[in-house]
C-alpha cells in the first residue's frame, strides 16, 4: 500500500452538524449567572431578575465584510464578537451572552473552524460573555457568520439614541479613523503580494492601524468610567459606520441639530502620518472611516467639568436646535453641512 | 428622448442599508407588551417581569436549505419564521420577538425582498410576535436568512430535552413525513420542467404534502392544549431533522432508552400513497424525513388516560432504562435499533 503523505485534514462532513458544534464548543465555559441553559436544547435560556434584556445581531460575509487573505480566522472570530458587544455597550448595558451561527463551504477544514472558534472563545473570556447557542451549516460559497449578543441593564440605565437635547456636549471615546487606514494598508500589501509574492512587507509604521482593523476592542470600560464620573449619557451609539453617519442617527432620532468641531476630532499620530502618505484628508477619515467601535454619546453641558481632560474621552462638539442642522466647523471656522458617507455593502453592479 | 420600456425595478443600492430596512419593515407593528424598543437603536430591548427569556437562532441558505425555483419568497419568509418559533414552542414557551438578518446578491430587486418580508409579516401577525431587529447586507452569492427568536416562560413551565424518565409515554403532535415527501414532489416537478417547460404539473394528489413543505405551521397550540389537559411534558423537542434523530436527542440527554412502535407512527393518507408511488418505505420517511415542525414530547405514564384519543396527539412509544437502548418495534414485533439519518447540510465533496 502506498502511504498517504497528505497532511491529515478533517472534513466537516466526517463530524456532521451536531458533532461539529460539540467539537468546536467543547472548551467554552458558562460563567454568567444569568445563563440558565446554554448550547444543547431547542433554545438557550437566560434570566436576569428585574432587568431589561438587550438584543443585537450582525451578519458578516466573506468577500463583503472581511477578506481572509489578510484577516486571520482567529482575529475574525474575535472581531465578529466585538462588533456585537459594541452594540450592547452602546446602550450602556452589560453584555452577557452570544449566539454564533456559521456557514462554511467545503473548502474549510475543521482546523480552520477551530481557529475561528479560538478567537470567539478569547473574546468570550476577555469580555466575560457566554456562548449559549447558534447554528452550523454548509454554504455554497465562502464563510459567513451571524452573531447575536444579549445583554442586560436596569431600565433606568439604558441609554437610547433618540434622547439627546440641545446644549448637550458631544463626546467620543478613543480615537477615530485608524481601523479604516489599517484596511487601506492591508489592501495595499495584498496588491503588492499579488504582484511580488517574495516581497516582505514592512508594517512597523502601521501597527496601531492594523491592530485597530484586525483586533478591535469593544468599549466595555466606558460605562464604568462614566459611572465613576457620575455621568449618565443622554444618548449613545457605537461608531461602526463612521462618526458622521452615527451623529446623524442621534440628531435625526432626537430631532435636534449638532455642531462638530474639526479641530477636536481625536486622531492617533499613525492616522495623521498614514493620511499624509495615502494623500487622504484625515478629517474625512475620522468622519467616514468606520469600524472604530468607539462610543459616541452626549452628556448634559453641566457635566463639562466632570468630563473635560479625561484621557478616555474627547468633547468634539455640541447638540443644537433641530433647525440649525448638522454641521462641521472647520479649522478655519467655516461651517459645512455634515454628510453621511458611511460604508454600505450595497453597491451598484 | 427614448422611453425606457423596461419595467421599473428598484435596485438595493438605490436605497442603501438604512433605507432598505426602513422600507421593508414600514408595515410591521409592535404588539407585544414585552417589546420595549424595536428596530432603530443599537439593540432592541425586551422585558418580561419574572420570566425566563428563551433564545434560538437558525441560518437558512439558498442552495442548501431552500431552492427558489419552487419556493416562493413569501413562503420562504413565512417558513423561516416558523422554523425558529417551533424551537421556542418546543420549550413550552411563548414566542414574542424575532430578529431577521438577510443577505442578498444584486440579482434580487427590492420587489423580491418585499415578497420575502410579506411572508415574515404574515408569520409575525399570525403568531403574534414582533420583529425587533436584524441586519441587511449584500452577499456575494444568493440569499441567506438568519433569524433569532425570543420567547418567555415562567421558570417552572420551561421543558427541556434532558428530563425524560423511564416509563414516560412518547407523544408526537400531528403527523410525520409529509414535508419530506412534498420536497420530493417539488424536486420531481422541477426536473420535469427542466426537460419540458410546457408541461403543466398536476399536483392535486399532493396538496397536503406541498403545503407541509412550503408553508409549515409551528405548533403554538400544543402548550395550550396540554395545559387544558393538565399535562406538563417531562421533556420536549421539535421535529426538524426527523423523528429518530429527535428522540435520540431526548434519550441521550436524559440518559434513558426508548421504544417506538412502527404501527403507532401517525401518517397522513397522502403520505402513504406518495410513499407507494415513490417506492419509499413510509416508516423510513416518518423516522427520518425531517421538516415536520411537530412537537415530540414525553409525559408521565399516569397521564395516559388524559392524552389517549386526543386528536392532536399520537402516543408512539415509551421511555425505557438506558441499558435497553433506543429501539423501533416493527409491525411484525421485531425490535430494531433506531438510527438517526436526519438531514445534514455537510456532505462530502
Amino acid at each position: 500500500m502506498l502511504e498517504d503523505k497528505n497532511q491529515q485534514k478533517t472534513t466537516l462532513a466526517e463530524l456532521g452538524e451536531f458533532g461539529l458544534i460539540k467539537h468546536l464548543t467543547q472548551y467554552f465555559k458558562i460563567s454568567q449567572e444569568s445563563t440558565i441553559k446554554g448550547i444543547g436544547d431547542d433554545c438557550a435560556v437566560v434570566f436576569s431578575e428585574g432587568k431589561e434584556t438587550l438584543v443585537t445581531t450582525d451578519l458578516l460575509i466573506e468577500g463583503v465584510h472581511f477578506d481572509l487573505s489578510y484577516m486571520p480566522l482567529k482575529h475574525l472570530g474575535y472581531k465578529a464578537v466585538m462588533v456585537n458587544l459594541s452594540d450592547v455597550y452602546a446602550m450602556n448595558a452589560t453584555a452577557e451572552q452570544i449566539t454564533v451561527s456559521i456557514a462554511v463551504s467545503n473548502r474549510f477544514p475543521l482546523e480552520a473552524l477551530e481557529e475561528l472558534y479560538a478567537g470567539i472563545q478569547l473574546a468570550c473570556e476577555t469580555y466575560n460573555v457566554d456562548l449559549i447557542g447558534g447554528d452550523t451549516t454548509s454554504s455554497t460559497k465562502g464563510m459567513l457568520l451571524s452573531i447575536t449578543a444579549i445583554g442586560t441593564a436596569k431600565k433606568e440605565d439604558v441609554v437610547y439614541r433618540n434622547t439627546a437635547k440641545p446644549t448637550d456636549l458631544i463626546v467620543v471615546s478613543g480615537d477615530l479613523g485608524a481601523a479604516y487606514l489599517g484596511l487601506q494598508v492591508l489592501e495595499r500589501e495584498k496588491q503588492v503580494f499579488q504582484v511580488d509574492p517574495q516581497n516582505q512587507p514592512d508594517l512597523e509604521n502601521y501597527t496601531y492601524l492594523i491592530e485597530r482593523q484586525l483586533k478591535p476592542e469593544a468599549r466595555k470600560d466606558v460605562a464604568g468610567v462614566l459611572a465613576e464620573l457620575n455621568i449618565k449619557p443622554t444618548s449613545m451609539i457605537d461608531i461602526s459606520d463612521g462618526l458622521s453617519s452615527e451623529i446623524m442617527h442621534i440628531a435625526t432620532q432626537s430631532k435636534v441639530g449638532c455642531k462638530i468641531y474639526e479641530d477636536k476630532l481625536p486622531l492617533d499620530p499613525q492616522v495623521i502620518s498614514a493620511c499624509e502618505e495615502f494623500d487622504i484628508d484625515s478629517t474625512m477619515v475620522a468622519l467616514s472611516g468606520g469600524e472604530d467601535y468607539e462610543l459616541l454619546f452626549t452628556v448634559p453641558i453641566a457635566d463639562f467639568d466632570n468630563i473635560k481632560g479625561n484621557p478616555n474621552f474627547s468633547i468634539i462638539g455640541h447638540i443644537t436646535e433641530e433647525n440649525q442642522g448638522m454641521n462641521l466647523v472647520t479649522r478655519s471656522g467655516q461651517e459645512m453641512e455634515l454628510k453621511a458617507q458611511g460604508w454600505s455593502s450595497f453597491k451598484e453592479d
